[in-house]
């Protein structure tokens, strides 16, 4: 498309004139053009308004407008061409803009744990959803939205949340938030600087979220077992009492496993009686493999934890929509927090998703999109028997990511180096702890991104790279002090469904 | 469109069975799905998985859902429809989640100041530029947004801001935020407990986003050249340093008037003798009728003003679209903090935005906007003309809405309530001072999303509503003291071409 072909529009053009200085008008706009062309702005090819539009702008005749024009014409400024209008001459204007920012160069075999397959995002679906939300929308809902999201999204929210995870929810204690970091936002200030208990390990980013917004942190311990509840009475003991503990119990980010049934009593009852909270970070729940799915924690007890879900891991992160569904007694104080965070979530897209949900596009997708991740996972495991034979692979259940645990520790930075030399991106289990440590036995491998046989062909280069790596400084003990032990031995016990799915 | 019309898929359903126990499965997945439609998960006239679907998820054999579903049919709870699955009973389901909350009735006549004209929103323009980004945009757009926002937006946004608000800038000074709201936000948390000279009277939400983010608020009085900037020296001396100065040049908000340039100068000068900061809120800067726009104020010193702008007022509030335009300094600060608030805005309507800006479509929009709401504010003008003789419309040469100077004060509650029974709606300048006013001469209307017909008929029954109000207690005075002068005696001085257009 290019620019201004309506007949009687062009773009806007901004040129001061001063009506109480002597210098005539017509000489004050062409100092104006002359001035936004050497300035840059307007850059060589711009075209410029159409002489009736811009005298309309300035309140001058349309003949003062020609006139100017002519003049930069005849000074080589501007060139008109025949019926097209009038535009900045080639060689007239300043060093323009840079086209472009160098794009950070993304390895082509990039096992980024936080991405669905980008690809495979409903363009189609999505952009109908949008027509018929543009079609039948009120023009009201186009006015500032509803701060605790457009009620159309938060009844197909609550109808799918109820029939897919279990959750105890209705529309009204539902908050449609800028993706889950926005929910962290919304609840750290609602709760006013409290006490957070963390997996740990845990994503960096939602650490640094909350800490940003007044949350005091401490780190929860995660065995094969998922979070060690068992350590929260020492936490509070030690650190003062814990006004929640955020846990991703049906997968654990990034460790994979899934929080046993008696951790996830044990941790009911300690919200119960220590009238705590618990923060459920549903995150990709979505996606289980070989079991049928754990329910949600909050159908349990939805007084005392707090819901999290996104779009993120199932659609896309670019459209940043995730939700809470919240104990009634924090809806008005994180309603609040939106409200004076940004108003509100844009609607058109809520709006647009709730159309998803409503039609069953959305299921859909989950269901072909679960397939495909299963088929990647299988190719994830079979490259790494081939290629690491001697690696295990862990938390391949559920989920988007696995965990794969090498035979020996290597130097973190060295591994990164050289993978990123083939090209491969790899992400270290140790930079998620709390207290990130040097030598590095895990890798967190996210497989949903990447085709079969990029999986394939980025593990044997990872393979390549790893038999480069010398062995780390002080090798065989752990590096950082803090911690005395390697990350938790995730998935040796038998009674955990989630390990021993590798060697 | 209808859930689940895919062949091999419908609704996604969760049922928790236990391997562990010696119940059959069979019966484990009556129970569940009894318990689904009893509590509502599964409402009335829901539609069932697909029984294969259900078997795959739950990873038992298809006959065994078959017999189940067979079991519940029997029972009632279910009815089948011949060719087209399985459905939830009429009057099995438990009570459903009401099916929509009470509308906030809005008034007929609402003269809310803080809209576009929401019915001409460009909805053709902006699906179409949302098809081209879904068929064009590569997969990396879907992940996480850069937190600046979308280059491509950026881009599109400097070369507009440069052609029609003489604004100095580049793509890599921008940061897009959600709404100037969110902008504040940053700014607050950027500047770390800055103290801020704001505007007043000024918009109380402004002020409330910018307390709640930490900055402390001096007000900064208004007369009919614009911000009394000759104040600042006082209040440094009396209240301590003033970190950044909060303008609105173009059109005080809610006053109208235009930051005079003597006072501009001014501004500016104190910017650099004080080493402060001048945040401008172009809030409706893109509509002005009487008259050449004036620059944005930042155009004369990037270093040192903050320029902000949002899509609220040319195409809708509900896309949360706005951007900072920040001196290089303060770039890094504000973009952490964009990332610790959300990660970035979403960047599909970020795209589109450019699009539309990069086509010409929006600087169409504008062109025909502006014609519209000049129609609209000269309906206003002879609307009170004729219906309040004795009042005084100010603040017309620009933005989307009004001030209209009552002849002697009203108690602004009963105004409010009376008006209200005549479905009009109608705000007080009172309202927007740092200390509210009881006693109230003066209105803000906004003239842009009521058709000039709607306006003619609101201003008649604000008529009506003001003669029937009973004079303030204690009428002829301010009834709060704290102030002692009325609001700023807007467009008497014959100096300023923003007053005096009405009588």
């Amino acid at each position: 498309m290019t620019a201004g072909t309506g007949a009687n529009s062009g773009p806007e053009l901004f040129v001061e004139l001063d009506r109480s200085t002597r210098r005539p008008l017509r000489a004050q706009l062409e100092d104006g053009l002359r001035e936004a062309v050497r300035s840059g702005r307007l850059a060589a090819h711009a075209r410029l308004p159409a002489t009736r539009a811009l005298a309309s702008d300035l309140g001058v005749s349309r003949r003062l407008v020609v006139d100017a024009y002519a003049q930069l014409l005849a000074e080589g400024y501007l060139v008109a061409r025949r019926g097209a209008g009038t535009y900045v001459a080639e060689a007239a204007g300043a060093a323009s803009v840079p086209a472009a920012e160098p794009a950070a160069r993304s390895p082509s075999f990039d096992f980024f744990p936080g991405y669905p397959d980008l690809a495979s995002f409903p363009r189609v679906p999505w952009l109908r959803a949008m027509r018929e939300v543009l079609s039948v929308a009120p023009n009201l809902s186009l006015g500032y939205p509803d701060p605790r999201g457009a009620i159309e999204l938060r009844r197909a929210l609550a109808g799918h949340l109820r029939r897919v995870r279990g959750v105890v929810v209705d529309p009204q204690t539902i908050v449609v938030c800028s993706g889950a970091a926005q929910g962290l936002v919304l609840l750290a200030r609602a709760l006013q600087a409290p006490h957070i208990a963390m997996e740990d390990p845990g994503l960096p980013p939602h650490r640094a979220i909350l800490a940003a917004h007044g949350a005091r942190l401490s780190p929860l311990a995660v065995d094969a077992q998922g979070a060690c509840v068992g350590e929260l009475a020492s936490i509070e003991a030690r650190l003062g009492g814990v006004d929640a503990v955020f846990v991703t119990p049906a997968h654990q980010s990034p460790i994979g496993v899934a929080l046993a049934p008696g951790r996830r009593a044990e941790l009911l009852e300690w919200a119960g009686v220590a009238g705590g909270l618990v923060i459920e970070d549903d995150y990709d729940a979505e996606y289980r493999y070989d079991r049928a799915p754990l329910a949600a924690l909050q159908g349990l007890a939805p007084d005392r934890v707090i819901y999290m879900g996104t779009v993120s891991k199932t659609l896309a992160p670019a459209l940043r929509l995730g939700w809470l569904v919240l104990p009634p007694r924090l809806l008005e104080a994180v309603v609040e927090q939106k409200l004076l965070a940004d108003h509100g979530c844009p609607t058109l897209d809520q709006l647009a998703l709730a159309r998803l949900l409503e039609s069953g596009a959305y299921d859909r997708h989950l269901r072909q999109a679960r397939r495909r991740y299963r088929a990647r996972r299988d190719a994830l495991l079979s490259a790494v028997e081939r290629h690491l034979p001697d690696a295990r692979v862990t938390g391949l259940a559920a989920g988007l990511h696995a965990i794969v645990q090498l035979a020996s520790p290597v130097d973190g930075l060295a591994l990164l180096r050289a993978a990123h030399r083939r090209s491969v991106g790899v992400y270290l289990l140790g930079y998620a702890y709390m207290q990130p440590r040097a030598v590095h036995e895990g890798l967190v491998l996210g497989y949903a991104s990447l085709p079969e046989s990029s999986i394939e062909e980025g593990i044997s280069r990872l393979a390549l790279a790893l038999a480069e790596c010398p062995p780390p400084p002080g090798c065989g003990q752990a590096a950082r002090a803090g911690r005395t032990e390697h990350p938790a031995p995730v998935g040796r016990s038998p009674t955990n469904e989630e390990g021993a799915i590798a060697r």
